[in-house]
Parts: C-alpha cells; structure tokens; sequence
C-alpha cells in the first residue's frame, strides 16, 4: 500500500506517520509513503523496510498536486492548510492553499483517474468544526447546517462540497473529518485565541505558570492528538458505502468545562501542578470563544465506529505517555 | 446607478435587463448599464438615455472577470452559468466557468475594494434549489443541509459559502438567491429532463403536441419568469442587514402537480388545448423527476418579502401576456 500523507510535518501529521510506519492500515503494511509539507518531514522507518520520501512543496505552486498525485498513491492524507488566524489575517494566502492548493490536488486525482478508470484512491480530508458558526443549539446535532464565521471555515467547507461531489462520480473515495479542538497540543503556547485549553494542562505538568483567561464555566469541545490519529486511521479504512452522499462527519469529542478540565489536572498530577494555573482574565479571548460551541451530538460519526476520549483525566494522561515519557515536574 | 449583469443573454437576463432598464432598481433610475454574456446581448434602452455596453465574454478566461469589475458597478447580476446537464456531462467546463468564474469576479471584487474600501457592491448571485439532494423531507425547510446529488448544484453550494465569506467580510453585499424551476419557460423545447413542466403548456398554446412523460401525480416547484425577475429587483434593493450570516434563500414557489398543471391550462385555454398533450410515458424522466423535492417551506423569504404565484393559472397567463401577445393558437 502506497501512501500520502500531505501536512506531514505538522502535529498531527508526525503522529499519523509514525503510527501508519508501525502499524500499517487495516491490517495491511504500508509499503510506500511520502511525507510532505513546507517544510521536508523528518523521515519515518516502515516496518517492512520500504522507501519514505520526505519532500519539501508548496500546495500552492503550480505542479506540485500532479506532482505528488503522478505516483497514484492508494490513500491520501490530506491534513496541510493555512490555519485559521492566518487564513482570517491574510485573505489570498488562505483561499491560495486552503480552497486552490486542496482543488489542484482533486483535480490532479481527476486527471489520473481520466487515464485510469480503475484509480480511485480514498481520499481523507482533514476538515474542521470551524465549518459551523453561530448561533449554536446546545448540543450541535449532525443535521444543523454548516454557516463558517470564519474564510478559513469557509474554505474547509467548499473543499467538503468537492470531495463530496468528486466522490458521487468515482473520482476519489473521500471522506471529510471535521475534527474537534486537539488538546493537549505538544510544544510551544501559540497565538490561537483556543491555545489556553491546552496551555493550562502543558505549562504546569512542566513546571511552568499558566495563564488562564477565561471564567472556569467556560465549556469545549475536545479529543486528544491521540485519537485524531485514530480518526484519521479509522477513515481511511471504514467502508464509504455506509457514508451516503454526505462524507463530512462532525467527530465525536469530549464535552468539558475549564473547571473540569483543572479538577481532572488535579486528580491527576495534584494540587502543587494546578497552583501554577493563574487567573489572568482576557476580554478578547473570553469573548472569542465564547462563541463557539461546547459541545456536539455526533452520532453519525459514533455509529461509524470514531471514537474519542470520555474523560479528561485519560486525555491528560495521553499528553504525559506520549509527550513527557510518563514524568510529571 | 451603474448596473452589470453577467449571463445577459440569457432567459432571465433579459428580462431583467429590460425591466432595470425601464423601471429603475429601488426607485433609483439606472444611468449606466453593462450586459454581458457569451454572445453579445442584445441592447436595451434605457428610461434615462444613459449608456448601455453590450459586451461577448468568457467569464472563464483570464482578465474578464477584472474587466468586467474595473469600472465599479454599484449592482452585479450574476446569472452566467453552465446549466445542469451541461455541468454533468462536461465536469472540467463547469467547474471552469460556474466555480473559477464566479470566483475571478468576486476575487476582482476583493481587488478594487482593496484599493478603495468604500467599494462594495451588491452582489446578486443566481444559485438554485439544486444546492439540495435527496432524501427530501417534504416540505424541504430553510434550516436544511444542501447536500447537492449534481456538479453544476455543488458549484453553486461552493459560490454561496464564498459570497457569505466575502460579505462578512465587508467586500461585497451579497445574496444567493436558490431559484424555483421557472415555468413557463419560452421558447424551444429543451433536453432538461424538466423540460416537460413548461413544454406541456407552451406548445398546447401554441398549437403543438406536447408530450407528457411522467405520471399526473408528479408534484414540483414552480415561478414564473416575470416572478424571478423580482426576485432579483428585490434582491438588489433589500436591506441585507436582515440576512445575518447565511445570505443563500430558499425562494418561494407553487407546489403543484402534472395534473393540476393540466387542469388549469384547461381553465385558463379550454379543453381543445389540453388535448394536445399526449401521455407517453419515459421512465428515464420520471425516475430522474422522482427524485425532486415537491415542495419548500421558504420561510425566510417570504419574511423578506420575495414573492412568487399563488396559482398556476396566474402562471400560465403571465406566460399568454408576456410571451404570446395575449393570443392562444
């Protein structure tokens, strides 16, 4: 099995080629992957030994889908994008790779798939519940209709559309996952207005103060980078056919309040971690996610088999397995 | 006011040309007026005497869009599109011109509004209810997910999401406006699989045979030409503030059988007309058929005060007055 994983070098990106190296997909080995993203990947080792091109490209470029889609792999990651501050910030850029660079990629699959009827890769799209804006109902059911507040949003939404449609022809066997917040992210706080969720976990299991900015009432929705891997695995080798017409799915999350996810710090790594956590309010933020949901109904996505974590507890213990080798500061 | 309207040439294009061009938008005069289509439309006057350009474009080829948008219109039509059919048969034009297309306008609409910011223009996009795939409930609400069971309706979902994004976004004033089947369509009959719904009156009308190839009980979706007209006038002078995030309507409409199209042209032309149409059955357009939703609950709409027939007998007369002089044959 040959696969491509596009944004490999991102967070998640990195988990799924290590776990795709080790494990192989349904069952099968992988016996052939490309990494690729901005930046060039770091390489993985396949547990068959087989060939991984970690390559450095510009989604955007002229030439680089047909390119990466020439060597017909058997299922495609799709997972590279502008996020969605920068995409808001910088208008171009964000349509240029979001919306362009993932419809060169489509069509690239088109033009092979017009010389060889017989290629139809699976296609998983990493999408997002950014799709969705207000108003909310609480919880957000599968039917509720997507209305992005945001381009990045938007462009996660159009590219939906297509693969749906490329899809419905037997361009592509695709599938769009639209994932929740990803917590607890590894490495450095970032600008995203949602960096606290994880900030507040991270810092203090490490030693350091963390601020929070937003009342504890505040309520999310969540699954671990741990899982996000499994959605992707799982999509990429669920049968389509139970998927209809629509192959975007809301992902299945954890539902926690800000003071749930400190309690659960607390039963888990104790009192003297959750002291480093200082109530720094922050207007912005507060009002910023204020507007998203706290949580969805996915059932859809549950009936599929996609699961996520069911308490916060496991997804703080998933960040210390995976990220501080088991110790605590 | 200066007035473009893409797609012109078109069945509604022109009439809408001409009621601008007499009426005014808004109770404002029209001073300046661009019509553009693929072939060159075919003039109108204006009430004031002020310029009116007739231009041939291909909205997919580079540069046009740009141009189209260089002198600032205060109002844009944009109803130039590959019909259905067309955009199944032949996937890389539709895209081209019903995706790329309205993308390169809207994009050298964010391009002149970033060189003077006061310019946003109201932007009037012709979708369809095609945006909608089945299974339908019946009657399909506003607050339903399109998921579109077509091309040409995936390139008008993508549109939309563009033109809600951009309107956020201040770059446009935008409205998607999902049309009803316009019946009765003027002219000659065409390959449309819906092509019976207006066929079964015009050609009784006008002293043809028709053929009718479903079952009477078949019930659609119906306005009239001079209603969608309307429709866009009203688009074109509403108070978009009204909209909130999603701009796309579900316009209104009248659900209303074979049969009850068939009873009123008896009404309306006698039983001598309504002999000419001769029952043969093509199960290829039935099935196709079946697969419509009968009828929308377009709530919003008509909240904002878009307006279609209550009847089909005022259908078919708009239909005798407007196209045939008031004669039946």
């Amino acid at each position: 099995m040959r696969i491509l994983i596009l944004g490999a070098g991102g967070m998640i990106g990195r988990k799924l080629a290590a776990a795709l190296a080790q494990d192989g997909l349904g069952g099968q080995p992988v016996d052939e992957m490309v990494l690729a993203d901005i930046v060039a990947p770091a390489p993985v080792a396949l547990a068959g030994g087989g060939p991984v091109n970690c390559l450095a490209v510009d989604l955007g470029a002229d030439g680089t889908a047909e390119a990466l889609v020439a060597a017909k792999p058997d299922v495609i990651f799709h997972l590279a994008a502008i996020v969605s501050f920068e995409a808001e910030q910088n208008l171009e850029k964000g349509y240029r790779i979001n919306l362009d660079g993932s419809r060169a990629l489509c069509d690239a699959i088109r033009d092979q798939h017009a010389t060889d009827p017989a290629y139809c890769p699976r296609f998983v799209f990493a999408s997002s519940l950014a799709v969705f804006g207000p108003p909310f109902p609480d919880p957000v059911p599968d039917s509720w209709t997507p209305t992005p507040a945001t381009s990045y949003g938007t462009q996660k939404l159009m590219i939906e559309a297509l693969v749906n449609d490329f899809s419905r022809r037997g361009i592509l066997d695709g599938i769009s996952l639209r994932l929740p917040t990803i917590c607890v992210r590894p490495g450095a706080p970032n600008a995203a207005a949602s960096g606290f969720f994880s900030g507040i976990i991270r810092e203090p299991l490490t030693g350091q103060e963390a601020d929070l900015p937003v009342p504890r009432t505040v309520r999310h929705w969540f699954a671990s980078p741990r899982a996000a891997v499994g959605f992707m695995c799982h999509a990429a080798a669920l049968d389509t056919g139970q998927l209809g017409p629509q192959r975007a799915l809301n992902l299945p999350g954890l539902s926690c309040s800000v003071g749930e996810q400190i309690d659960a710090l607390e039963r888990v790594a104790g009192a003297a971690v959750v002291a480093r956590i200082k109530e720094r309010p922050n207007p912005d933020i507060a009002r910023i996610v204020d507007g998203w949901p706290a949580a969805y109904a996915p059932e859809r996505a549950l009936a599929l088999g996609f699961r996520a974590e069911i308490s916060f507890d496991e997804i703080i213990e998933i960040f210390i397995a995976d990220e501080l080798d088991g110790q605590i500061a």
